[in-house]
């Protein structure tokens, strides 16, 4: 099996998704605001780039919620922000949701050439890894970073993902962006938290409150669903 | 102090090179060739983009010696390959040298907005470390990598910089991608010479002979040579 990471969207070149499987990462925190959302019993999530397309879903459809950001802040008029905590049973379940955020829902739209789009974070890891082998494909794994920027809990992820499928298939075979990653998480992986909360999103969102926003997207495998983009939607895959 | 990774060539924003200490790596093999030169006795290196460029000079001053290369093999017509071990002194002594490849000396040309531009790799990494604390700027360091992706082995060389840079200032504030390489470099240091071997450009080189300069590529301080930018050309900083 071959497995690549992408470090940024700005990376991305589509014709190399074609015919593989890619798991699209935007740890803080779209990816996991999408796991948590599925998880809790939303019937999907639909990934949109602006807040005027958005709007037009609701539009059409009332039952639909609006949920996103710009600049880790909830959007004006929205129903709910960025967050993973917002996504509880009692407000999403049976939910169809609109999700527009800064970096992943960008990630994901610039991602659709690969055969399968999955949803990845730390909350997720074993089922998209679970995922990635039964689809017996190559992988690429997109961070979606911010900004068109590397970002460190992406990489870190992206890291994770790539040890676990090389312990899977001891013949994987890496881009270099990908060993680089696997040793930073190895390096890092007993303090992830604490990671987080120092890279540059994890500064930015600690200074506007959302701490507990950071431990939360830490935790590894909260959940065993893994978000696939089916159309327009993400939808919940269960094992 | 302020040190940021850029993780390749296409990465570089020029306007936020402006006032730094930019250092410029390209470890398999430009950098690593002009650390050599220059401490064999050359009296400079000129980094050019092409290789009609660089017989310009030539044609201009018979003395010059042409070097460089396109998909690791020597130019048709050209004095020296890209291979660090071609300029030992009998060779390289009082002379100037052109310099073309395919990344090095793209990156070289894409960094000159930086206030001083030097060339880094892990033959000179000490004093590397010791020029960036004297001039006491903020750092970037340029990760040269392949046709415009990563690379490991320059990741791994920027990764060890920072490590350096920050045992020198405990308050040192890094990037995101500076965080990971760092623990990428530290994960991995103990098995450089393997490391290398099996990344991307290690085996790409060792298919088609090469092996000896990688080897020589990953040896740490083997000169204590700066190669600085002086206009066009890279002469040597001596401390």
């Amino acid at each position: 099996m071959l497995a690549d990471v992408i470090p940024s969207i700005n990376e991305i070149r589509s014709d190399e998704l074609q015919g593989k499987t890619v798991m699209v990462i935007d740890v803080l925190r779209a990816t996991s605001t999408i796991t948590t959302a599925l998880a809790n019993g939303s019937s999907g999530v639909i990934p949109v780039e602006t807040v005027c397309r958005a709007k037009q879903y609701q539009s059409a459809d009332q039952e639909i919620l609006l949920g996103g950001e710009r600049f880790c802040k909830k959007i004006n008029g929205f129903d709910l922000g960025n967050s993973p905590l917002e996504y509880g049973t009692d407000i999403v379940k049976d939910k169809r949701i609109v999700l527009t955020t800064t970096n992943g829902t960008r990630a994901i739209q610039k991602s659709i050439k690969g055969s399968q789009v999955i949803a990845a974070c730390f909350l997720n890891i074993d089922a998209c890894i679970q995922f990635a082998l039964e689809s017996k494909k190559d992988v690429a794994i997109v961070c979606s970073g911010t900004q068109d920027r590397f970002s460190l809990e992406d990489g870190l992820c992206a890291g994770l993902l790539i040890q676990r499928l090389s312990e899977a298939d001891p013949k994987l075979v890496c881009n270099d962006f990908a060993t680089a990653m696997r040793a930073a998480y190895l390096q890092m992986a007993e303090h992830l938290e604490e990671v987080l909360m120092s890279s540059d999103n994890g500064r930015r969102m600690c200074k506007i409150g959302f701490e507990a926003d950071i431990r939360f997207c830490a935790r590894l495998n909260e959940y065993s669903v893994v978000p696939i983009l089916n159309g327009q939607m993400l939808t919940p895959y269960r094992f």
